[in-house]
């Protein structure tokens, strides 16, 4: 049983942790921070969770974290970078959900996240939390970047093909949609329902912050070199998922394909590689933390299709996060994250 | 370890019950029928249970259901009635989350459901499946009758303040609104997300037949008489969520219905009665088998206002059932229910 | 032709003036404010009007007004009390769809609003905009206050029968759900997608300003009595729309209230009532001016279940305040307000 | 005034055309067939339509139509190619929003549609209804074959590049997202709420009978010379709309391009070209006949970004059919169909 702390515990990845860490067999939640709710309980903010927190939220110190084993940080960019050292000084992991620790290149980092970048000393020695891509690096992390939550569809669906060398680097597309939540728990315009249901549109057309974590992390399995790759990130209006439509050129059969991610997912049980020729559907991930990819080459023509799902919230943020913590501590990785997709 | 049986698989319920036994620590589900997928596997139909059963549909005889210690009947009206003899019969129990087995008096069924009934001998041996109402006879039960969606929410709302004699029975009002789910799986027109999406209506103003259960139901806590309840369905463009909202006379004092509500319901775990003046909201019982109630008199008048929110698929239907089964076989109330509503 | 001026542009009530507005044969737009967009043109704020007009949102002024004949407020509570005496003291006619002159009580006024009225003799003056109670005195009317969305969908659905003396005034049921963009178009927490879309929930239960208003045109009909009304206001997930279901007590027969129904709005081309029996949607009063309502007496009991639904935004707002300024004006009373609801 | 017949009345294409021919002012609607409501009032099926049409649905015959000027089909694919030739015969235009008269090569229509064709010598003489495409060819036509919904979004996008001859033809990229009406009115599993919403798909990825169509259309364009396009239909969790994503290599410049789309549409007046790296919304054309584009280069490579909106029903289906009808005889192109999209 070790004790952990949630700092950010307002936003939808924090609830969602609070959510899926309050039956996690291994895990006390002992400190949970908010500046906004500072005071008031747990399930009066969050009547889902009634009954399964005796925990108020408090303002977010150091001090007030050194009990855990364990941090997450939960926030928006730029306020886990200042609390970090602090705590690994002291012997406490730190996941950090937020973008402070993902991207090696500082200089793109403060490009892109518009801030300096406060300990970047530390960025080095950050472990990329994207279970598939980073097990083994995984078990002995002080500091783990979970990965963003288009990158992580992005990535499950591409790294397979790219590590084999099977594909033209030189233009892919990435065509991806997301639910709502994305979009952080914040009063805003834009993500009310009267601005976002029953339309769908394209945003950050011309460049999303997603973009140099996915082209890192996808340099790595291209055996260091870089791809070009447009990301085009589109809103759905609904509440979870993200559906990545990735469209490359390969002159591989698509039998093979097949055969190449089934082998390499072999031992990922939160990758489901479909039948072949099967779309997959967001829902059937919806409150899960699994991925499902589904392969295509339609009319036989040189583009390949992967159409890559996983639940914005959990497989792309606490669900992963909680995965890389059970790796971590040796706990059973499938802990605490069992939870079966809600269908209808 | 108990061997359980569904029969009718591939309805909302059935794959529910699925989705819930698949983690309950004391169930083996060994048989899942389905006429229309008859000879598919289990996770082919219901992707989101990839992994979770190696188990294909199987035609609906008795005989394959012989191994089993429990069947669940998750089938359209009429079919339990055909088959529960014969399990009872071997010693099976029956859990019947269709209409079959509640209401106590044929005439009544037969003119609300349009059909002759098949065993009128074995209703009056049914236990109604609603827990919180009945948890004593369920202990001991063969055959239960799991309640309508409907009138779970309402019962769960009513029930403390007729038990007590407080409120005008003569003109209740239930205005209760619905996700549409409770339509069903099945091809319809009326339920296409054009026809129901970004709208919202009434249907069956002039008799649902949950009326006569509701009535039912009250009038046991009424002392055997009968009371009189106007009910009004809704549907609402969502998939999950009953709501609802109830409208009855009482010269008692708020606080004093919030204290017997407390009372009445502190040893049942899956009803939440809230803080007074405090307005519930189906998504915070989303996937899960929590009744999440709210009491209110606005302006002080006599109108006292009950709002009370389930799953429907949930507490109104799948979670009940196994809730009904944990009881009836001594496990722990709780098994298998513990999913925290998915929020956002 | 006559020039109109719109305060307060940039809300869901500004656009849908601007939308209907754009194709009324007898207006022309020549001012829009908006503080927000001053400087910025209609068409890039809204695409949906592209083309439509060549004009440009400016701060709002009295000064920038006085070319008008008639100027709109589509501005949050407290803004046109402040301006309207300058604007009828020039002769310009001003037709407020806020809710700063629509309670007579200025007491009430204030107690709900929580201001300080800055005008409060100029409220008796002021004509309420619901044409089908009050066309006659709209004919002549210079200051004219739009009724509330709620108060227009409860009132066209109670007025013929409290006016005929047929009913109980005692206990009075308004179970009503509106879609989100009643809440206004303005960054908040509670109207975000992620918030609201796949659930249900009432608020303001013990008392939403509405209710007052409510109160007074009731009253009015009802020989200057009082009534008491119980008024649930709820939100569905979804943009448009807002359906009343409202319950009474009456002996009198369902064909005769039928029928004084339909001879009540027999010359209100806007209100259809629909044959007996049969439920309204308000999908099909999406984006129309049109109210419909269906009339039912479940069981024969003397509970009257009265449903009436609307367009929040045009019959509930903006629709109606063209239409008002038809009848002021002396102009075909639909005149640009023809437009059929979109289904699906 | 010329008299027009609808045959399908009751799907949705059927109920846009009386929608948007409701208030046309050169068009009385004189016949509409439906086999499942005949004998039925218009507005008793519609309760939209009310008070619009006081007509009846009748038996689809041919002698019933020989009365009308111009018979639309509305028709499920197969219906109009077994009536249009006595039609014509009679001097009776058709224009048919089916696939029936869309492809010009019979083998590859009968291969997508499962069908031998009825009447392959009269497709030679279908025009192409795309207005945008072939406003010329339109004007003298008796046989209109009105263009799929989504061939209308994506050509509309493509089509001034491609003539243009600034892009790379073998590797186009057509990811294209619809609301559900496009699987249109009736009973089915797939389609309904539960099914479809809070959740994002991809189908039919392997062909989908639209492919050939855009095929052939950017075929004419490109000089005759076929293209090589990889087409994806997806589904969102709406009810209107289509949001194509296209994506092409060029190395012309973006501001060339801006301008080579602003002047190819300078006198189209249901296509706006939207200022450069501005990205349109289905909200804004939802209920108009309107077409609206962006346009990207992200990061500056040589991927093309286009993004093309159009409400499936009004600019893909029945406005769009409307359009080529005002072409047909004369009347102004924007007849009837100025009504604003409805936003929020």
């Amino acid at each position: 049983m070790i004790k952990v702390g949630i700092v950010g515990g307002t936003g939808y990845t924090g609830v969602e942790l609070l959510r899926i860490l309050a039956l996690h067999l291994e895990v006390e939640v002992s400190v949970v921070t908010s500046r906004a709710d500072t005071g008031k309980s747990v399930d009066d903010v969050y009547p889902n969770l009634r009954g399964l927190y005796k925990l108020a939220f408090t303002a977010p110190t150091i001090e007030s974290l050194l009990g855990c084993d364990l941090v997450f940080f939960a926030t928006p960019n730029g306020i886990a970078m200042t609390m970090t050292e602090a705590l690994l000084d002291k012997g406490i992991k730190v996941i950090d959900l937020s973008a402070d620790f993902r991207l090696q290149d500082i200089a793109i980092w403060e490009q892109w996240y518009g801030m300096t970048h406060a300990c970047p000393d530390l960025v080095s020695t950050a472990i990329y939390g994207l279970v598939e891509m980073n097990r083994q690096a995984i078990r002995n992390a002080s500091l783990i970047a979970c990965a963003g939550c288009y990158p992580t569809a992005v990535q499950l669906g591409l790294v397979p093909l790219i590590e084999a060398g099977l594909m033209d680097t030189s233009a892919i597309i990435a065509d991806v949609k997301s639910g709502l939540s994305g979009a952080g728990r914040k009063a805003a315009l834009p993500t009310l329902m009267s601005e976002t249901g029953e339309s769908f549109k394209a945003y950050a057309v011309d460049g999303h912050r997603h973009l140099p974590e996915i082209e890192q992390g996808l340099a790595t399995v291209n055996q260091g070199e870089a791809l070009s790759l447009t990301f085009v990130p589109q809103l759905v209006p609904m509440i979870r998922g993200i559906h990545a439509t990735l469209y490359t050129q390969t002159n591989a059969k698509l039998t093979d394909i097949q055969t190449l991610y089934e082998e390499h997912y072999v031992n990922d049980v939160f990758v489901n590689v479909l039948e072949q020729q099967t779309a997959p559907d967001t829902r059937n991930v919806r409150g899960s933390n699994h991925c499902q990819i589904g392969l295509f080459k339609p009319q036989g023509k040189d583009t390949l299709v992967i159409l890559s799902v996983i639940d914005n919230l959990v497989k792309g943020a606490a669900g992963q996060a909680v995965q890389a913590m059970n790796i971590c501590y040796g706990f059973e990785e499938t802990l605490g994250l069992k939870t079966v997709a809600l269908y209808p």
